[in-house]
């Protein structure tokens, strides 16, 4: 199975990162993770985009803040699916990263999760491999049906919670 | 290579879809449509993507404008991707149908693209296909390339139009 | 008296639930409270709001934070009045779900609260219960008269605390 | 079966009521229709809403504008449910008047649905007055169900039209 | 010189008014407070403004939050200026409050400060009474003059605190 | 009575102004008109402002789009009443000017109106000068029951329109 | 005197670019224009941007919308002064460009301006490239003084237009 | 060199400013810092930025939060650049203050930073210093050399701390 990259735009945006990492290691991905900003270490982040297909990833994630570039710079040099999320930053409440994210133009595609949301963007990540990999997809409904069973003991539970 | 099935929540979205069926037949990608609405045919929609591995799909567009609720009625019923489009409504400039499509909760992602942007959810579904299949990767990378030749006309132009 | 359906889309909306059973309580009407996810148990959803009608049930209030697709999902599946509350997400202040609650496309109407306002609703629910039932009408008058009564008595003593 | 009251704060109003008058004459729901301002005619609107449940009224919807006090200021006046549409004004696309609609102070509910969507007002104050009559109720889901086909019959036609 | 009519929505927005009440004792403006709602205790609302000129009060300045109504409220009972302080819920920021009270239909003007300024709300009643009041106008400009005295002072100190 | 003096930031703001200075011919009030810009002749406006009351003003409208900063611009040299109008741009639809001219700092007010709204700044201007004033305050009053008696007309005949 | 670069992310943008032109021949600054895409030529945008200083250039204004990071992806390869000039797209009204723009993270600067104003960019790289040279400054001062005049001469024909 | 001019509105933003104070001393830049309100010390501010050019100021740094009219109060009497930053209020997250101070209309720029991002106002002035200063853009280039080493380094730790 191809690699999953996982770039983030400063180790701030950990948290965000750290509920993808979490799924990607329940789902059995593999992956690379590394801090590549935008603006800061541009050539860095297009090398890794550039070269990523070749090095066995199959799908990056890109994680930012503010206006937040870094999907859009990577999606820029490969035609890898790039997944972006936007991250909150210290105005605003994640709409500056949103739009920034989000409103690419037209042949650069950025496919873009919720504010802050790493869970889906692995979620994303291992649906996209697992268009050809029956055991992956397998393994995505599993937790799937784990998680319609968590929410159904909470049903289950709540008339006494009131 | 799997089909991309294609959604819509109306017909006044056609003008959106018609910019992905280009480039979907540009790239050589068979594809399915469908007018579903998440609200007015539940059942229907629900079906389509309960089945839609099992019928050959790897990727699914979901284009709906307003209370977008499409996408994710979609993603809620499959693990294969889901790319949603969310289009502009009567008021509002599209900020309710992006909201509506990207803010998904854990557990079930959409891949947003941006408002309107048929394009980029073709491109996108395309990217995803050709993780796995390098005559279409090869075919991306040609878009891309004539994509950047149209830019440097455009470019070699500019001053005498100035 | 018909029952009120209450269908939360997560445990983490119970503060705003327990705002409206509070008020059902006192106005000495029935409910049943239900987690149900729009995403990840769309069949439990769409079966409750589907039989909604027959098990008694007059109308539904449903909260949802984010892309809070939960009041229209059940909408989709009865006829019976549904009550969207929108509640407040990580990011973005409750707009989000606000305008995925209120945006919805024509021939599927949901009535929309304020932003997390679990009473409004609970108190709507029994005003549509009251269309046809005096005693409950009377009662809802009742709690007008002395919500009066609380602002007259904060005005009398608005003085000295200045 | 009660009367529906319609008000709106302005005749500027009248398409976004013209679409509510058509479906509540669908499906043979009386009504009554006020010109009345919050601001301009604050009396007689008092005086309307404070009579309306004597008057055989069941339900009332109260379209309006910008700062949109219409149906605020009819709820402050009755317990029957009242439903807010709010209406595009020459700034900012609907968002004052979805704001001044929905955000209502806990005590106090309206029942809010889309900007302008006149439509779903008459449906939700159709599906208000089904709680207890079943004849209404079957008149909506044949209204449903009418929908549904046409959304079938769109489908049906859209692969020719791409 | 004529009285200041100080309306408030709820108790919780005392610390709103707290700063308009110290400013009017401060430039020596009677006053007299109140707590009413809009839609709780419209009647003495209305009663309040309609009596208002008759009464001795020269202006009013109403605050409250959410779908702000008060301020339009007072504005349609009487031809007294009346100053609209928009409060901040507890969602989006005070956005809900600012709309509700600024943007008022053509012929019932509302004076609308900014969110939560309850200074600048009084300093606003008393240039209106200052208008036709030599003394008033003059007590203003000491009071700007000690505000611009208060910045120099900061600017002189402010090179020590770098 | 004393003067109203009109300030607009360009020539582009000219129908907004023009519904001002109709209703305050209307209601016989003289008003002195000026193009003065907050950044192109910061100078003059300040010094129309800081002789204001002298020659004769008693409150001063200024109307202004984008970075709306001349009401502040007037406010800040004159402890007359100033009444900002926002006017809408060619993006944002008004947003940036409503900010830019109600969200002012403590010490220094701006009497808000709504976006483009020149009639309500003009009788907010009136209700200023009426204050001290009974036969404008009379006149205030008749065009108010005017306002009222068109808005009961078209009360009156709206049946037979639907 | 150092010449201006542009860069304009699509030949869409050329109307913003116009009137930075213009403005920059009025003042007899020598400039080079590109179309430039952060996203489809981003070795091209790079390359410019890395050898601008030692081409001759001393400031660059960068056009773009939608995700706008063109102005951003230039500032992150040369420490000259770059100006960011967001452009309305097809949806949200500027603001995601805006955003886009503006908020850069802690590192790499860009001086943005207001939503489609070229004049502006042109008039700020002026007002740079004049701290160093007398003979700019004096053409910009009189520049102002030819505004302030066409403001005044707009004030003095006010009256017989209203 | 020529100086760098600070002016902010209030002392409330001095942990703003503190960040640009810092860069510029690591940038070898001599300031001189003011406390000026452009509503409550005018004159001051004018008078600042009118003798700026002829004290030794090459560029001006104006920080102001909510209706932030300092940077284009300035701007507005000098043929300086002028950077604004956009300080946070207490309420709206600093969207009033941004377009307060990036809105400017043509004649009059002003070069907007992010939403309290003092670090990169000092940037973008040593920015504009370093157009004919060779030394101090070495100094940029080595500061830039430096932050990208600081993103290699926690590039390097990343995969231990995941």
């Amino acid at each position: 199975m191809k690699k999953v990259g996982i770039v983030m735009g400063s180790d701030s945006d950990l948290p965000v990162i750290e509920k993808a990492v979490k799924l990607l290691r329940e789902l059995d991905i593999s992956f690379e993770a590394h801090v590549f900003s935008a603006h800061r270490t541009p050539d860095e982040a297009r090398t890794f985009a550039a070269g990523a297909r070749e090095a066995g990833f199959g799908v990056i994630l890109a994680a930012a803040g503010m206006a937040a570039h870094l999907a859009g710079a990577i999606a820029a040099n490969t035609t890898l699916p790039v997944i972006g999320i936007p991250c909150r930053g210290p105005a605003l409440d994640g709409l500056d990263a949103l739009l920034s994210t989000v409103q690419m133009p037209s042949g650069i595609p950025v496919a873009c999760v919720g504010i802050g949301n790493g869970a889906n963007a692995a979620l994303l990540a291992a649906e996209i491999l697992a268009v050809e990999d029956a055991a992956l997809a397998e393994r995505l409904a599993k937790k799937r049906e784990a998680d319609r069973e968590a929410v159904l003991r909470k049903d289950a539970g709540i008339a006494e919670r009131l």
